[in-house]
């Protein structure tokens, strides 16, 4: 891990650790020998992929820099239930008082990888790419996109000023102002900085037609069915990216990605996360 | 909501409008004229109970005080698919800017207190309470805990000073040194501050009889049969408080608040939720 | 000015202010009663183009809450020496905590403005647009981007994230590696997310044609004399947007424009700043 | 560079590698191999004196810790165009993201230090001492006042704290309350605090003599001809120290210190700031 | 120290420096080369107990890491007047610029345990644990704490989180509404956290028994006579923890103690401290 | 209280408010209703003079906006025990979530003044000045040094860069160089900043006389007699400020300014505070 995304996230780390009173482990303290030293392991409990495990060894080194955390494996390796991922010895107290912060950032992560890779799997061999969106955990966003590349997916916008996408609540303000479709992508060419693509979201497959003559670089497909999906595309394929989004899930995205579109965005990887059942166990 | 917390919440809301840049909207930029006016109404696409409209209209708020925003429903409320529960007025491209945060809080609380309050009504006229972890996200523990009192739960630590709680790694850590529960909970009563309870995780009806006789105040029954808790509750009721944990689901919670346990903590209601599905319709 | 900008300006006033300890200013403090009201007015003691009137409202709001600022002119607005550009009414004391620091501000930013504005002057008809560059003052890049807008200039990217731009020092990195131009590329199109256009730095009509073929967005001229960036631009437009970069001065910038290229960047604009002469005066 | 003062450089560093997301730098990330090593020159394209060397080192260190950065040459040192200055080894990702932040900050440091050396030797010989002013870049003061005196000149006031200074606005709020600069001098040494130094401001040879009989330590000679700065030097020196400001150029230094004032200040060598041209240069 | 807790004292110590600013001292500038190296010895003035020993080693390192701090004591201990505490070694103008910051914190921190050390001596043999309140110097309530222990006395509540403590105020608002001490005391026990112990502060004999049968916990004897406390003793103890509170002084504490109760808390120990007399002396 | 210092303070509360997790009081949230209404009034239970009235206003409204605090007294005032100095309004909860951090604050500023007015009376028509020191709390430096002028004394530096002053151990790292007194002063003069006076610390008679002949401004006579600062005073006043220092008690303080010295100043008013009795009492 690089210093510049390190201090990125060591300050999301000390929040984390700030919030659990890290410092102030009066259970710790009561039992533990300040010096008393141990060793703990990592054991994923279900199977899946992990992320996050650098973000783990900066929690135990936030709490204790004389801790050594040894990663046996690494960011997207694909686990076992049983299988051990890290080692961390030192300080038994400072191991007991990371414990909980390190866990809840690697299952959360690791569980957004290894639901990735299930949709990733279910599309292998279309060529479509898995997108995020920016529906993620408030104050994670970066480690959230991490764990979608860890789990094979790529990333959407990281944020609002990466990129021009026209969405469904932009046009109807526009079209309440008598601006229509190719228009609104006429003004974003305008005003919007030249290094940017404009995406703009539809409906059906005339408004794709329509957005793709108009100049966008790429068009979302947002809640269509998997026909019009497929017509969008023999409408519009080779001018614009295409987008498919909404209501995607693994029993429909072979399907969709079988339209011939080029990416598939899903919500959920990041708005509906089952953490990976990992644990910690201390070994004498 | 009161200002001290306000303030609390304001911090993590300014960090999530900032990894969204919401400063740096390009695509509002180029479409929308700054001083458009316009309506929104926040929409429950499923049914769940709410949490974090007050949170939500903070982000509006932040993004731009002169926003206003009317809640038609208060936290705590049961909704059903359709229901409006938020009206947010204004300049067109602060809503748009400040959309996609404002649900990132929302859906996620509610998703919460969705998810809490089916637990509550699993366990209805047990007398049994319904508790949260520390398995929260990082970050959003303060949030989190909120969201589980609003579908009727109740919190457990807030963090590691706010309760003594021996866990299975504390005991082994002791064990290794050759000293026991019973010695354990001595050593908590003696060197842990006075005003705290001292909680014990045990893992068989023996154990839980001992942490009860050296005089724990709550014994923690830790991934035990239905059966196993039932003897436990036999052998300490009166004495200790009991909490049932590990491998709870809306299956299996009935049976185990039938027990006679009194406190029964649940993870998955903040390490794996899933987010209530609400929109935000510009209407004009 | 709206809410969210509002708020990152403020922590850059507010470094200004502490750097300035204009809470600590013994010279007012030891003359002038804390009560004694006064009126000061800002103005233009050469001839330019305003930007930062509402940064300067903010550096006095800051200081004292009771102080009212009112703009006479905007950013944007072209003044004489001599004008009155805005008055600011209240409390003497604080209008002298605040001068410096407001002044500091308004003057470096509407020397920016008037810069700018001198060079978008000088293209005036040949539709092409003067941008940034990333050579701004450390922590002051949103304000003097701003401040480009406000001369009728278009910002470049704003950071490194929203927008490709493969540079000299990224082309020297790769052919070191046996990468050429053609396969850099088609790196930045696999790799780099879909929102993004990629633009590609070079430095002969060969390589800018090169460039075009592989499939660039954007294709920056570096360095190139007048004659040959009239070649690329007759090898590849219409293929791609071509901006000239690099020793461009006022003496120089309009047979630079006429050659056809589309974007011009000046990095003196932020990068040697002649500040905008500016002086606030007491009245009574 | 000490501890200290090492800290409140990295607090600057990291606002301007943040502003710059640093860590997310899409383009190098697209097509540079993380572990990719490399070595890079900075190369003074123009002659000057440099300032900066060792916050330019701390930006890189700030990027990534295990980049190496040896300086060839010093602060203070003066440069011909061609001069190599420092070499930074070590990931080539890392260079090239913390590239452009190392010379926004070597390039305007330099540039006040080359300006500032110029004054100086403008004035060799005569004893005068090229101080600056409070017109300093916001945010950037202490780096400013430091490049200031890599390029043998003094410096004024820090911050409003450090020195009191009657100007021209405190004494027109003073007259207003029918309180004249002898008074205001009284109320000076009366009310501030007795470790400072009083300063007045005066634009007349009579004010001059005034400030001094009424005990002010430094009077400063605003905006006036050479010829009435001599008459004042001739009435009032040995009893105060003068300070000469308003309108010095190089063109008018030597006249101006050849009057036997003890200080100039010149707002210009912040204020107005050329980059000093400086570029990084990769090598393999 | 470990390094979770060192984060949290850097902070306090940080700003402590800022506020002297300890980068900016004009004295050692002017006066000591950069390089000069030098000791000095932190010997005590007057007798008394130890705490902070650590905290000073961070502020020496904190403005330069290069220094070399070593402890010939430990906090806790006991000195004499002349007692040699510490030595540091390494640049003369870092050992000056921390000086009266690392000084200010080991006086404080080692006047708060020498006092408690006094109190704790006079109730020697009572069992009686001798603790603070919240009445803490703000912003460095940790600190505080932990010199409280090392002068052999016990914490009360860290902060309002940690415990429940009814006190006068509380029920004065309760009776207000209706509500008497049993109902407060249920009213505890039915919404506070279940793992926290419920305190209510009483004035009588009366009350003492019926917060008592109420179900409290821990009650506070506030203000009352030695002999009502004694009283109270007879009527409670064995049920309930007993504390000591209110006009507590060295000179009546043994005949509290000796009534029985288990705890005192003594306000003055953080809200009225006599700084130990320490000083730092170079030497060569 | 001007604007930009009510920030400085506030952060300095906004930090006391988080470390007694004002947010997160346990006792009240179970006990008070949110929207119960009440009236609180500060009163002196022993005489002193008041400071920091302004500062418990702003701990009021930080916890909680809708609260009204009402001033009956002001900073600087003289009380007598039972004395009502505020009165405050609103919810009852948030005025006893913000109790003990006003209190703490209040009590321990108006326990400077108290002191420094005692100090102050005894040497009433000497026309001596009693100053305070850099001994200061940790983190309150500048509330402490307004609580100084609130009990009629004046502020010696605030910082290490508002003043020179050459103390005992900058001497003896010179000596240890060959370097002396007098070539200090010379030193000091020649490299410090011209807006600050130099300021000596001496230990005899003839090191103060050596001190005004060497040009020092200000001659701090440290640890002297009575005897000899008389003695000192008559050797070089009228040439340089005089200085008394250490052991001061209110004891000795009348013969000390009683010599002739300019000023006194006086540690123990910072470094050993008795804090003012003041109490919160609800009323309904």
């Amino acid at each position: 891990m690089d210093t510049a995304w390190r201090q990125k996230i060591e300050e999301t780390i000390d929040r984390a650790l700030a919030e659990d009173c890290a410092w102030g482990d009066v259970t710790t303290q009561a039992l533990i020998p300040p010096n008393a030293l141990g060793k703990a392991t990592a054991v994923a409990k279900s199977p899946g992929v992990l992320a996050g495990l650098e973000v783990a060894r900066t929690v135990f080194e936030r709490v204790d820099h004389s801790l050594t955390f040894r990663a046996l494996l690494a960011d997207g390796d694909r686990v076992q239930a049983g299988a051990r991922m890290a080692v961390v010895e030192g300080r038994v107290a400072s191991i007991l008082r990371a414990e909980r912060v390190a866990l809840n950032f690697l299952q959360r992560l690791s569980g957004i990888a290894s639901e990735t890779s299930r949709y990733v799997e279910a599309v292998r061999g279309t060529g479509v790419r898995i997108v995020d969106t920016r529906k993620t955990t408030p104050g994670l966003r970066f480690l959230e996109k991490y764990a979608i590349r860890a789990g094979g997916g790529h990333n959407h916008r990281v944020h609002l000023g990466d990129g021009i996408l026209v969405k469904d609540n932009h046009l109807a303000a526009l079209r309440a102002r008598g601006i229509g479709l190719k228009e609104a992508v006429a003004l974003a060419r305008k005003n919007a900085p030249h290094t940017l693509k404009v995406e703009v979201e539809v409906t059906s497959v005339e408004e794709a037609a329509e957005a793709a003559e108009a100049g966008a670089d790429i068009v979302m497909l947002d809640n269509m069915t998997v026909d019009d999906m497929r017509r969008a595309v023999g409408r519009v394929r080779g001018r614009v990216l295409l987008e498919a989004s909404g209501g995607i899930t693994l029993g429909n995205i072979r399907a969709v990605a079988e339209t011939g579109v080029d990416l598939i965005s899903v919500g959920a990887l990041t708005h509906s996360v089952k953490a990976l059942d990992i644990s910690l166990e201390l070994e004498f």
